[in-house]
């Protein structure tokens, strides 16, 4: 089986297989394991300060001299609704009591939003190879200082119109986030109605209207995901989820199990830990915040109102009260090391391939 | 390429590939071309008197001696809520003012459910070779009567849960629905939350779990995408936006001009047409309803309270009152025969295996 082609090409690796970037869950350990293996690691530092974003960046690279990405959340921060943000502490704080977490009003941080633009710099200067960016496309100009230094662009779309407009903008690489995908959505057009296109027809719709490279997110999971998206049309994969148990995950204990026991139906979209539409497996957290029938402020506010209840959470291996995201075939999670899993996919696909001819 | 497998056995047809019932679009000269092509055509009467099943039937022997499948909705019927018909009603002819279509009080139809109880007699009389269902199973009682005549079961799972069941109650053969797909969805298990499961991950979890052999339905619009549901261990699919527009669909003309049009997100999840949910392109009549904020019936009552009403918007060819069930892929459907559709698909599935060796 010839696993090269333009994707491996453009970014210097050997397989066309991504590890997503996934904050919270990916590492440094993760993302050089699977770079190192002849995939693509992917450090996620969307809204990190330019501190942490530098030590994870400098971190990652001690552990490998291959090529690593850096993803970006390309996002307006939207002004702050003070009442939103009164009412929605309040039932964090009741919310805490309830479940006896620790959790006090002086513990919420302060607001500190920390946009890409304040990050592209020093991936510019710690000669990072790859961006990949969601949730939109940086403007024009930091497009022009990134290709200017020869860096590898990855953007997201989650329909076809999206993916369209990343073509315009001459974007390398697509990744197309099928419904199924665990985490983030990656939308950034009709600010209304979330896509919700399903990675058969994602892929199809995509290959139609763009020459621009694919990568394949949401679903995939195996050997036959793997040969399926590439049927479909897509130049390689992207998996988040097959890693999130792995020994390099940063997930905590307690997520990782539920991850393993999960149904394709347990995991649902939801808007209640960041402010943006994420896929995660429901938990306690998710059910009350939204039978609470308050509104929840937007993207980063609600991510910030309820980072250090989270990691307070993440601290008691209590997954009741934190994010879980996942994709509907959580259940393939394996408890292996990164680079067993990646290398496993690819003798698995190298075998399928060889089976059938 | 070779076609034949368990499913061709099963039903005694040349390909895999099924259209899939539609009720309101399908008709028996749909059925009877797919067919005689050497596909499995299916006819839709969920819901529908036995007398019109009857003729449903008789018609399409008369146009095919091979095998067809016809489908029932196997559901239980809830009960009226009085408060809830009269507020839907007010609201449905407020909303037929606003858009001047000429529907009265006395046009609404009496309440006159047909359980698929009454339609069994029927299809064993009428020595219908092929029952598939949705929506749930048939009572055991109905399913040996149907097993003692020989008849080949379909069953429609949306989550692996729902496909496990079908196993343990031995149907012949799984259509397993992705969240790509147009119409009703045949969810049958947890009333509460909707599975909506991408056609990726439920095709990997059935495949895991079950040995009985799966039509992948949802998306499936083309050679890649036939390919691709095989790949993911399908043994044959349905489609049923595909042959909307064509010839012999009983759908309006402005049906299926917006189906040709659409984006991969103009699909949406709705109850508002028949209490149940369902995919198809957003329109007025979805949009009032939803911002109503009215409680919207359970299946069949809305159903019920809805159909001359659309049968009168149908009439004047009007889109903005009536459903428009589509697929995430509606824009593949084509204006052809619909033999020529199923024929077109037969030959590029062919081509696309012999160019890959």
């Amino acid at each position: 089986m010839n696993w090269k082609n333009k994707i491996t090409e453009l970014l210097h690796i050997d397989y066309p297989i991504v590890q997503a970037p996934m904050l919270g869950v990916s590492t440094p350990e993760m993302a050089a394991q699977i770079s190192n293996a002849g995939g693509l690691g992917s450090l996620a530092v969307g809204g990190l300060s330019p501190q942490k974003t530098t030590e994870l960046i400098r971190h990652t690279q001690k552990l490998t001299d291959k090529p690593f990405a850096v993803n970006l959340f390309a996002h307006n921060i939207p002004e702050v609704n003070g009442q939103q943000v009164i009412d929605m502490k309040t039932f964090l704080l009741q919310l805490c009591a309830k479940y006896e977490l620790p959790f006090e009003e002086k513990d919420f941080a302060p607001f500190e939003f920390h946009s890409y633009e304040e990050q592209l710099s020093i991936l510019i200067e710690e000669r990072v190879p790859i961006v990949s960016f969601t949730f939109g496309i940086p403007d024009d100009a930091y497009l022009k200082q990134l290709r200017d230094k020869d860096i590898r662009l990855i953007g997201t779309a989650t329909s076809v119109a999206e993916a369209v407009l990343l073509d315009e903008k001459g974007i390398d690489i697509i990744t197309a986030q099928g419904i199924e995908a665990g985490g983030h959505r990656g939308s950034f057009l009709d600010k209304d109605r979330l896509p919700q296109v399903g990675l058969f027809t994602l892929l199809t719709g995509i290959r139609e209207r763009s020459n621009t490279p694919v990568l394949a997110a949401g679903g995939i999971c195996d050997a036959r995901s793997i040969a399926a998206a590439l049927m479909l049309g897509a130049k390689g994969v992207q998996l988040g989820t097959a890693f999130i148990a792995s020994d390099e995950s940063a997930a905590i204990p307690s997520y990782k199990a539920r991850l393993r026991q999960a149904a394709d139906t347990d995991s649902m979209l939801t808007r209640t830990f960041s402010g943006r539409w994420a896929r995660g497996l429901s938990n306690d957290f998710m059910q009350e915040v939204e039978q609470s029938g308050l509104e929840i402020p937007a993207y980063p506010i609600q991510n910030s109102l309820t980072a250090k209840l989270r990691a307070l959470a993440q601290q008691r291996d209590n997954s009741a009260l934190t994010n879980l995201w996942a994709g509907q075939a959580a259940n393939k999670a394996e408890p292996k090391p990164a680079a067993t899993i990646f290398k496993d996919l690819i003798k698995q696909t190298e075998e399928l391939a060889y089976s059938r001819g």
